[in-house]
């Protein structure tokens, strides 16, 4: 098990961008998909800014015990006419720092995540995970959630 | 080859409710989620509501050369701040009438949101498509996607 996390969990700020993409990047998958420069893309703050005023989208992060963002997490709440017009939660971009892996972070940001789903009137939370993260998977089926669903993309 | 198909794709009204969850529910997996009554409960017209005001969500249907609806999808353009800023497409509840398919509406209607999706800036489009949905999954690849991800859900 996991020791107690300390981590506190709040909406992200602008300023809270670059230590999310540093997260992102470092990462098997994201490493060739971010580009960590200093000063970052624009395309960041612009997905940053559109992202912060959706009212059905919430990226927060987890700060340790210092202030430090540690982790990231983005719950996208979605209406939809199937099962009888409920809601569902979309879990996005979990990421946790190297150095604070295994501490429960991760479970914190999911729990507060479906919490989060669940008071906002959604009966299911779905998330994709890349086939080759088994270890996410192994985590996530320890959260309750079931390898129901292939997950399918097409990028361009 | 499914034959070239005549339907015609458009954003979804009111007045459509009560079809599309005629097609949710005339499913193996839909039969048991939905509730298809007359009056239908009003749990769907708030969530057409929800999502009809919602500028980053598309629900449309296709209607035949008679102007009878005969399939249904949503669209979701989600900003997030991973691959460079990019927002992602989301395709959910893809339904095409028992007596109509095989000739390529469901493709049509996919082909739609791939390309409203890249239109709106996304480099990526993504859908969970369940387990036992083979004939779905083989669909899917023949249009380019890959089932590079594993669906997990959770359901209260």
């Amino acid at each position: 098990m996991a020791a107690a996390s300390l981590a506190f969990i709040r909406r992200a700020r602008r300023s809270d961008v670059e230590p999310i993409v540093r997260m992102l990047a470092d990462d098997p998958l994201g490493s060739g998909r971010e580009r960590l420069e200093d000063p970052l893309p624009g395309s960041y703050f612009h997905a940053f800014e559109a992202l912060d005023r959706d009212p059905n989208i919430q990226l927060v992060v987890a700060e340790d015990g210092e202030g430090v963002v540690v982790g990231c997490l983005q719950l996208c709440i979605l209406p939809g006419l199937s099962s009888q017009g409920a809601s569902r939660g979309l879990i996005e971009d979990v990421r946790v720092a190297a150095h604070c892996r295994s501490r429960g972070i991760g479970e914190q940001m999911v729990q507060w995540a479906i919490a989060q789903a669940r008071s906002r009137g959604c009966r299911l939370v779905e998330l994709l995970t890349h086939r080759t993260r088994v270890d996410a998977q192994r985590f996530y089926a320890r959260l309750g959630f079931a390898p129901s669903h292939v997950g399918m993309t097409l990028r361009f």
